[in-house]
Order: C-alpha cells, then sequence, then structure tokens
C-alpha cells in the first residue's frame, strides 16, 4: 500500500478553459490540467447548478412514511419514483431551494429542515453539489405548484417500502439512495 | 396523495432525437416527447458508458479494511479517495470491468464478485446504469496498471474511518455513498 503522497497525484491548473457546449442549466468546458509529470491535457467538466433533495419524514420511528413524488424522467426515459429534488436557482440559497421544491412538489411546509449530508454527484466529471435536507414537522398547506413541464404526483410511501425498493423498479436514482444513506446515518446517531 | 395514474404524467416518445455535442466517452442528445397534454419539447440527455465501482472488503466483519483508491478528480478539481472505479469499455460486461478496474488500480484479484446494486447515476439526465461489486477473497498479484493520465495511489481504510468520512473532505463522491449502501445493505442481511 502507499504512502499519502499529494504531489504523485496532483495535476495542477494550466488556467486555460474553454466552454464548449452551452445550453439552458448545463455548460461543458474543456478544463486544461498539468500532470504530475508535467504534461498537459484537456479534460471535461460539466458545470450545472448544485441539487437539493427533501428527505420528508411524516412523522418519527420505525412505522414513519415518507413523501415522495412520482414522475416521467428524461435521462432513463421512464417513470420514476423519488424524494423531492430539484435545482439550486441562481443566487438562491440550498435551503430555500428545499423549502421551495417541498412546497412546489408536494404542497407541504416543515416545521424543521436538518441539513443531513452534502457531495458532489461525480467529481469525475461534475463540480457542483448535492445537497440532502431531512424535513420534520410537515403539514399540508396547498396544491402542488408545477412548471409548464412538470407532472408528478405525490405520493405516501412506507420505510420498510423504501429500504425494499431501492435500486429496483422505479426507485432507479442514485441521488436518492444518496439521500437514504444520509437519512440513516443521521437517524442511527440521534438513537 | 394521488392514485398511481401513469397516464398523467406519463410523456411518449416523438421520434425525434438530434445529437448536439459528443466527444470521447459523452454525448449529449435533444431528444423530443411528448406531454401528458400533448405538448412537444426537447429534453436534454447525457449519454455515457455504463460505469463500474468495486467495495474490495479485506476480510468479513466489523474490523475489515477495504482497498480504496486516492486520486485527482477533474470535475471537482481535489483530491479524492474512492472504491476502485471506472468506465465499461464497448461490447465488455459490467463484471469483466470490476474485474479488470479492481486489478488495474490496486493490483488485486477476487475469489468472488457479487453485484450488490445496480442504479441510474441521475435519470433526470443521464441514461446509463452505475454497477457495484462487492470483491471478497482478495489477493496481491500484480503491481498497479495505469492508463497515462490515471495517477492512483492504493490505500488500506477502515471501515470505522469510511462509516465516520463519508461526504466529508475527501470522500466526496455520491457514487462512492450509493456504493456504501449496498454494502450495508447486503452484509446486514447476510448477518
Amino acid at each position: 500500500m502507499s504512502e499519502y503522497d499529494d504531489e504523485q497525484i496532483l495535476w495542477k491548473e494550466s488556467g486555460q478553459t474553454e466552454t464548449v457546449w452551452k445550453e439552458f442549466i448545463f455548460e461543458i468546458d474543456h478544463v486544461h490540467r498539468v500532470s504530475p509529470e508535467g504534461k498537459e491535457h484537456p479534460f471535461v467538466v460539466c458545470r450545472t447548478p448544485d441539487w437539493v433533495t427533501v428527505v420528508p419524514e411524516l412523522e418519527e420511528g420505525d412505522n414513519s412514511d415518507f413523501l415522495m413524488v412520482r414522475q416521467f424522467r428524461h435521462g432513463s426515459g421512464a417513470l420514476s419514483m423519488e424524494f423531492p429534488a430539484g435545482v439550486v436557482d441562481p443566487g438562491e440559497e440550498p435551503l430555500h431551494a428545499a423549502v421551495r421544491e417541498l412546497r412546489e412538489e408536494t404542497g407541504y411546509t416543515a416545521e424543521e429542515l436538518i441539513l443531513i449530508g452534502k457531495i458532489n454527484p461525480n467529481p469525475a466529471f461534475m463540480c457542483n453539489t448535492s445537497w440532502t435536507y431531512l424535513a420534520r414537522g410537515l403539514k399540508k398547506t396547498e396544491s402542488l405548484d408545477l412548471d409548464e413541464q412538470e407532472f408528478i404526483t405525490a405520493h405516501k410511501i412506507a420505510k420498510s417500502v423504501i429500504d425494499r425498493e431501492m435500486g429496483v423498479r422505479e426507485y432507479n436514482n442514485a441521488i436518492m439512495v444518496q439521500s437514504w444513506y444520509w437519512y440513516k446515518r443521521f437517524t442511527d446517531n440521534e438513537s
């Protein structure tokens, strides 16, 4: 096994970056870096805003239900069951985006939103952060408030179902697995 | 809460797709679909090969160490501690890619590779699958075998460190959290 030797693995910025494709919330850049051996190479970096996911726990404990939303996803081309989630708007705080997505996609507000994890979705080519909040003290206050291209239905799903289904059928989103891991680690530490 | 009503949320293929950017292992398409209300709209889909991640458990039980690799990641522009992972080559089986990545990045071979999870990294705009294998019966057989642009060091990391560090400092990759969730669920069901 190796020693921790940063110099052996660290790439340095060359200062050169070009945007090679850009549209809506996506931008693809070529970022040039210099290898530990001194060779320069361009790498693909996908720039997109931060994401938030909200894990809405309807009551605490083993028999809790969770609010989830069911929608068609255009990457997979299939229906997907997920926690409420979305993109952080320009200049918006992640916490604000969490409040907003929860309200828009489920019609619920929360007394408490707790940051339970933040991480890069895939540092190999992404540069953004995926924020996960646990929502408690939930109250239904209004109807869903969806964009023109959003067609979503909201559902109450039991914890045992989420445990069983993650990774099969419509529970096919790694960002939700990541969020569920943060939830389980947070509640394990509470008990 | 809503009934399960597919017709209310399902988009249909219009048949029209354009590739708007393509390079190396990445392709960005516009996929046109027709909404439940009958309106057509193009959506961004990022096509890239499947990924494999290998969770290499050096011995079973609570005191196990795991093989991890430390490398610079060009999306985050930072050093990252991860399980061995990589892209499935064209025509390659995911299991073969897992064997290959483990050998190339750590120099180890495994007596047993168990598929413990598969999922879409983000069905909102990705269409590929992230496969996770648990590797057991590990033996060091050769040196690392790295590409010209790979600068990686291999390390033994204790389970307690992974539990504590996921999501902080260099443990900043959601694909590894997803893989660690599959590992914990699999081993919980074994005991």
